[in-house]
Parts: C-alpha cells; sequence; structure tokens
C-alpha cells in the first residue's frame, strides 16, 4: 500500500490521513511528489498515481485508488474503528468538525498557509480570518466541553488530524487564540495537537 | 428533527444532504433560510441553528446539532447503510467522490453557481473550470464503468446525491459533456440524476 502526498511543509491535505495511517499503526510505504514546480510538472508527476491530480491519494495493493485525505480517513476507519469515536453521536459531531475543516475557513487557509520551515512571525488578518478563528475556537471549545478532552471527541480521533494543519497555521502565524474568545482550552489543545508523536515525525521530516 | 436548509434554488449544499435524507426515508421537519439577505441578516437567522453559521445543519431531537453536508449524510448512513454501496472498495470509492466534490472543483462552483430559476444559457468557461469538468466526466466514467450503473458506484449512494448540483450547472450553463470527454455515459449519468423523484422535488420547491 502506497500514500502519494506532497511536499511536507506544504501539504495540509496529506498530512491528515498521513496522521491518521500511522496513528491506527496501518503500514504504507510513502510517496512524496514535489508541490510548486513549475508549469504543469507537479501535476504530472502526480497524475499517474491519483486521477484527481492532487494529494493524497491512496493505492491499495489491488491498484484501487482512494483519493481525498477524508475518504481515506474514513477507509482507515473502518480497518481500525477506533479512529473515531465509539458513540454515535460523538461520532457525528467528529465528524462534522473534520467536515467543516474539509471544505471550509477558505479565508485563513488562503491567508495562512501552512509553512512547517517558516519562523514564526505576526501577521496582520483580515476580518474574514478573524471569523474563521473564532469558529473554531468555539468549535474546539465546546467540544472539548462536551467530551471532556483531551481531544476534540474524548480520544484522538480523525478530527484531530484534520485540526493538526490548523494549529500549526496558529503557531506560525502567531495567532494568539485568547484574542478570539479561548479561556485558554483551545491554546491547550493546539499545543497538545503539536506534542503527538506522529506529528513531530512528521515535522522532523518537513524540516529536515 | 429538523434540517435547516438556505434557498432551494441557490443551496447546493443543502440539496445533498435532503436527497439524502428523502432517499433514505428518514422523516425531517425543514427549516428554511433565505440566503443572500442585505448585511449579516442570514448568518444571524442561521446562526440560533447552527454554530458554524453555515447551512445545511442537522437538529437531533436531543438537541444535538450536526452540521455539514457530508457529515449529515454519514449520520443518515449509520441509520440507513444501504445509502453507501455495501462492497468495501465501492463504498471507498463513492465516498472519495463525495469528498472530492466536498472540497474541491472551486473554478466550477464559482463560476457556475447553482440556480435553479435560471434560464439555461451558454457561457464562455475558463481554462480551470474546463479542467474541473474534464475531471467529473472521467471520474464519473470511470465509476459508471468499473461498477455498472446506472449510478456512480452502482446502486444510487450519498455520493450521487453529492453530483445532482453538478447536473443541474451543466444544464444551467450548457455544458456540452462530449466536449469534454464523455462518450455518452456521462451525459446519461446527468440526466438520470435530473430524473430523480427526490431532486424533481426539490427542484419543483425551488421554482415554486
Amino acid at each position: 500500500m502506497q500514500l502519494v502526498i506532497g511536499t511536507k511543509k506544504w501539504s495540509t491535505w496529506s498530512m491528515r490521513p498521513w496522521l491518521v495511517l500511522k496513528r491506527a499503526g496501518i503500514a504504507f510505504e510513502e510517496v512524496l511528489i514535489e508541490l510548486r514546480q513549475e508549469n504543469d510538472r507537479t501535476f504530472e508527476q502526480i497524475r499517474p498515481h491519483s486521477p484527481s491530480g492532487l494529494v493524497p491519494a491512496l493505492k491499495l495493493d489491488d491498484g484501487t485508488v482512494i483519493v481525498d485525505s477524508l475518504a481515506i480517513s474514513e477507509w482507515a476507519a473502518e480497518q481500525v474503528p477506533a479512529l473515531w469515536p465509539k458513540d454515535p453521536v460523538a461520532r457525528a459531531l467528529a465528524r462534522a468538525a473534520a467536515a467543516e475543516m474539509h471544505s471550509g475557513f477558505a479565508s485563513l487557509r488562503g491567508e495562512c498557509p501552512m509553512d512547517l520551515a517558516a519562523q514564526p512571525r505576526d501577521v496582520e488578518l483580515s476580518e474574514a480570518t478573524h471569523r474563521n478563528i473564532r469558529r473554531i475556537v468555539e468549535l474546539w471549545t465546546g467540544m472539548l466541553d462536551r467530551f471532556g478532552g483531551p481531544f476534540l471527541a474524548g480520544e484522538w480521533s480523525v478530527a484531530d488530524a484534520f485540526y493538526t494543519p490548523v494549529a500549526t497555521r496558529f503557531r506560525t502565524y502567531g495567532v494568539r487564540l485568547s484574542d478570539f474568545g479561548d479561556d485558554g482550552r483551545a491554546g491547550a489543545y493546539a499545543a497538545r495537537l503539536l506534542e503527538q508523536p506522529e506529528f513531530l515525525d512528521w515535522e522532523r521530516a518537513a524540516q529536515g
């Protein structure tokens, strides 16, 4: 089985299912594609692996290719059900949190691209990004409150993989969550995501 | 149980889980919010129902709110498993198709917003949108070929709900799929989506 991923310092989409598979203990070989090459070179290098022309893509041993970070994570959760919470409502809310990240927060994504090799710095952010951050603080705090932590829906789940790149953005761009309604719990959660051994492995490779 | 949705002629996000719940025979009450109101009025009307400030949102009878079209669909599929294919690989590919739509095809979305009240017309589309359409034709054709139709993964699934708004865009904006590599099967599939009774009910309400 192969997971096709993009440049580790930039590819949030790749990081998420990579964290999920690692956490689940599912063995895979990594195929690394350099993103942001000139002309269509990146696309041309991805296409033989991934019909969507996008990373990540999971190539099963029978040749089946599963594209998309969330679909790969759902596939992994069928192998290792503990990747989602056991309780049906907690599972639904964890999926909602992951899916909201999957399709949303466009302003934060655009203004604060993940860059694990960048020095942290303070930046001026738009009102739309402020709104994204306030929503993330509210979502995190609400779930930590409801399920008691230490992760969004209690034990670590796919939802936490989806918010790990967000935690790196907050660190890189000097976002103080207390300015966005955090009473400290969201910040502690973000720090916790960045202390997980799987993330530290990814980060080491990204900065290497 | 309530499903909070936006204006039916425009809200692709709302249409998808609405189709899923209807197809599954899961009863719900509809809460309709008018989109694109001036200032923040739409947002203010959504917020009491949906913490993300976005539609759709599913309000369970115990007060739990599940946001996001894909998360609501996954919740529905836990009640009615036939909403995803039974075969694990088919299910993974159906999820990948839905998830690729959920996060992608930004150019097509931007240039061809769904408008069920608009007269069909031919429009000039960008190369990025051409690329989106070629990918959709390839994805549809590949899945119809692999699983034998009549829907993407054989029987109707959540993936088909996710591509129903796309089929309306192709119709509204005069997109001839044969210009994008279709041998006729993708076009027939798009037409099939627009003949489903649940879609026809939605469309009637959108135009009413």
